[in-house]
């Protein structure tokens, strides 16, 4: 029985999300059923985490196990050859057998796309979120670095899917400015429900001056999810990679 | 009564092209409901020419007649507001009465993307072609200059929709690789349905070394759609600019 470690990208924009759903099409579902097509079996696949429904990746992480012997190299183009061509395998490689891309995730990554501008962007609308008013980036970052560390996070956790544990370890956040974008990244050992997209939310109130950039202490430290700013929408939203 | 003409971007993925249609979205549909939505009252809108299902544009030209009083500023946005996120109005600008967007078009410019890549990439298959056999852009180069100037373009003409006059006057045509991309730039001042695609089709030929470079002027002198290549997928062309 091999076990085998998966790198996926796929754009999230027609699936609703990552995990099997009994109505709605998604990409957990797609790559079984590539799999259940190439290997001629059924297997169940593991990832990092579900991404919601139109958050895109670039290095999600999945592992199955499996006794079809298919050469290894094989794998990312087989599977491929089935898949939508907005779903993609960038790599297969065998792991010992008691991997969990899950449980042993020590750091993911993840990226927004703010498209600060006026002006509409007709190929740019499906990968960011375009804010209209002009968001200041020095604000933003300063307000940033108060996540930094290991904090409870139940100000930025959605409401109606909590977690017992909301205590996660941000390691780093960097807000960059490049062009029309402002494209923050952020890295952690996890992340709870909706928790990059309300911290991107709240950044850009603090960016466009509606909050201060000292209230992301204060949103911080009141443990309420009424504090802070509003959920990005799921579309400027990237699982960039995730470490093991 | 003012004529306005619009600068219009779209990404045709998920439109039956341009043209108005009874069953199925076309761009030219989505644009004429925003206008009657924000205007309030029916307007016929005309393109520089019909770009086909699954095509996009950057540089569409459509020109309408209209007797509301808008600011000719303020129309871009306006009609942003009411149109999906793949269609944006990127400019409006007052013309001469006179002003007709298909028949005063003295070039157009349409550019085609190969992913010229083994690899499958999630985010770019929907804008490009992929061929994943190794091309020779210098054979590609080569052959594209046969088609250069004024000729009949029969041979890249779609069979079943035969225009009476195939004469076509080409510009210029360059090849050019960018990282794993070849970018086909063609210039002209009209095009036959889908001879865009259909040329691309046959420098595909060409430069996997299945057809040779000087069998591009064969083809062309034969008149014969047979002779050539086969069609480009529509999701890697794009109409880049109209001149008037």
């Amino acid at each position: 029985m091999r076990n085998i470690k998966l790198t996926i990208a796929y754009d999230g924009t027609n699936y609703k999300g990552w995990q099997l759903q009994k109505n709605g099409t998604t990409i957990q579902g797609k790559i079984e059923e590539a799999i259940e097509k190439t290997f001629k079996k059924k297997h169940r696949i593991y990832s990092a985490g579900r991404t919601d429904s139109g958050v895109h990746a670039q290095g999600q992480i999945a592992h199955f196990k499996t006794s079809v012997p298919v050469p290894m190299n094989k794998i990312p183009s087989i599977i491929n050859t089935v898949l939508p061509p907005d779903i993609a395998i960038k790599n297969a490689k065998k792991v010992s057998t008691d991997f969990h891309a899950q449980f042993d995730a020590k750091q993911k990554h993840y990226r927004y796309y703010i498209l600060n501008s006026l002006k509409r962007e007709a190929f740019k609308e499906r990968y960011a979120w375009r804010v209209s008013y002009n968001l200041n980036v020095s604000l933003m970052r300063e307000a940033a670095k108060a996540l930094i560390g290991k904090h409870d996070f139940k100000s930025f956790q959605a409401v109606d899917k909590r977690e017992r544990l909301s205590v996660r370890n941000i390691f780093s956040i960097t807000v960059k400015k490049q062009k029309a974008f402002i494209v923050i990244d952020i890295k952690g050992d996890g992340f709870l429900y909706n928790m990059v997209r309300n911290i991107v939310g709240t950044l850009v109130e603090i960016g466009r001056g509606y909050f201060s950039p000292e209230s992301m202490m204060e949103i911080l430290k009141s443990k309420n999810r009424k504090k802070a700013g509003p959920t990005a929408p799921a579309k400027g939203l990237f699982l960039m990679e995730v470490k093991y």
